[in-house]
């Protein structure tokens, strides 16, 4: 291999050895979920063997800019061309399906989509999710929405409900507190997770009469997958239901463990 | 972004918005080890918010060609030529320290250092583990290696041993066979793991007179991870030093639940 001058060489995945479809994973947004993502994506792959899984091509990008920062502070720097600009990278590296496991970085999805040609298939986390939260909810009750500020404020998954006919329910102010903490002070930080509050935040919701509560932050996915809530008929995981598109859209079987 | 005309950009991540030094993963021999890898990078890293985490690149190549079976049979596709031309491919997208967190697979690692120039540092998890191995079991104790058939039939970890002056331990064949359980009916093919096997395994190597058992297998990281070994002084775990050593070279501290 080294004999290969460089200047001969493109800086692309080999097609002869990568499978196709090669998955790219717009990632970093933040780390922890990136990397939970992942395994829920190997795990939710029905593959006997190492090489029965998917190809992937992941962009661990975790100094991009904070995206609910720029939501909420027009001073902020612009997450947006950094996210395009890497979308860019994975598809010339030979990405043919593009995900971003970041529900709030969907803010910014248009400059990312525009970033790419028609080869690549890019597969929203937050479509994907509020058609699986509208269909369990059912018309006659709302879909609780759990995700960051920058999220909430931008009104991603309210607008992406309303466009199939969903109405949403929004936290109260006490509550958005609550989930702001598990997001930042927890899971971000790297501090051990309050998993009783998590709890009674689902609970509030339900109560509230919520049909639904969607983890609309790949953040509080991490709390779902790593805190025993797997399973849990209240909750809608936004980076479950990414993991389940990108499995059947790279044409794999989903995993018995993850069939429904 | 989309005014860009494609020829104009070259396939590598923008130097002004990654953070040096970017770490190259050539992942995917497994899939679940890679993905834990990735996990244990992220929580090994001291960092309070997403922007002090490592900018990483994986390339999560599953299709990669059986590392056991070219070991044990010359004619079985050869993975050297595949995982060197992805170690190219990364270091062109401009990573600076690659990391191959599979053992098994360092027994083609040559070919891989031979395709890197000079501005590319790798970091060696046989290496890596080896040291902490011996320091752990003492001048008096040999070094237990729990791995793959191909990496035990290659002599991986007694040769690396060896050159630093430690004996090695090898598993007598029941005992490999029960390794070879864990590894491959379990963890690579996403079944349930049989923890109690696991412990005894560990304890059987101890009992043995092992000073300290190194998990010479990312498979059986996995284990370690996920099933509540962490802490265990009896083993010394190379996906866990491969990610701590990287956090180092990386110039970032390591967080207070792994530092030693």
């Amino acid at each position: 291999m080294s004999a290969l001058p460089p200047s001969s060489e493109q800086a692309a995945l080999d097609p002869g050895t990568w499978s196709a479809p090669v998955v790219g994973v717009l990632g970093g947004l933040g780390p922890a979920a990136t990397a939970v993502f992942l395994d829920v994506l190997v795990r939710a792959t029905s593959a006997p063997t190492d090489q029965d899984h998917l190809d992937v091509i992941v962009s661990q990008h975790s100094s991009t800019p904070d995206r609910t920062a720029a939501i909420l502070d027009p001073t902020a720097p612009d997450p947006g061309p950094v996210i395009a600009r890497d979308a860019r990278v994975l598809e010339r590296i030979g990405a043919e399906i593009l995900v971003l496991p970041c529900n709030t970085a969907h803010h910014f999805v248009r400059a990312v989509q525009e970033a790419l040609s028609d080869r690549v298939r890019f597969l929203s986390i937050v479509e994907h999710t509020s058609a699986t939260a509208a269909h369990r909810a059912g018309a006659e009750r709302p879909v609780a929405v759990f995700a960051t500020e920058g999220n909430m404020r931008a009104g991603v998954y309210r607008d992406a409900l309303e466009r199939i006919g969903q109405p949403s329910w929004e936290p109260p102010r006490a509550l958005q507190e609550s989930i702001n903490t598990l997001i930042y002070d927890q899971v971000k930080a790297g501090a051990p997770v309050d998993r009783d509050l998590f709890d009674r935040c689902i609970d509030e919701a339900i109560d509230a009469g919520a049909g639904v509560v969607v983890l609309g932050c790949t953040e509080l996915s991490v709390i779902f997958d790593q805190h025993g809530f797997r399973g849990d008929e209240r909750i809608v995981d936004s980076l479950t239901e990414l993991a389940l598109a990108t499995v059947t859209a790279a044409g794999k079987d989903i995993s018995p463990a993850f069939r429904r």
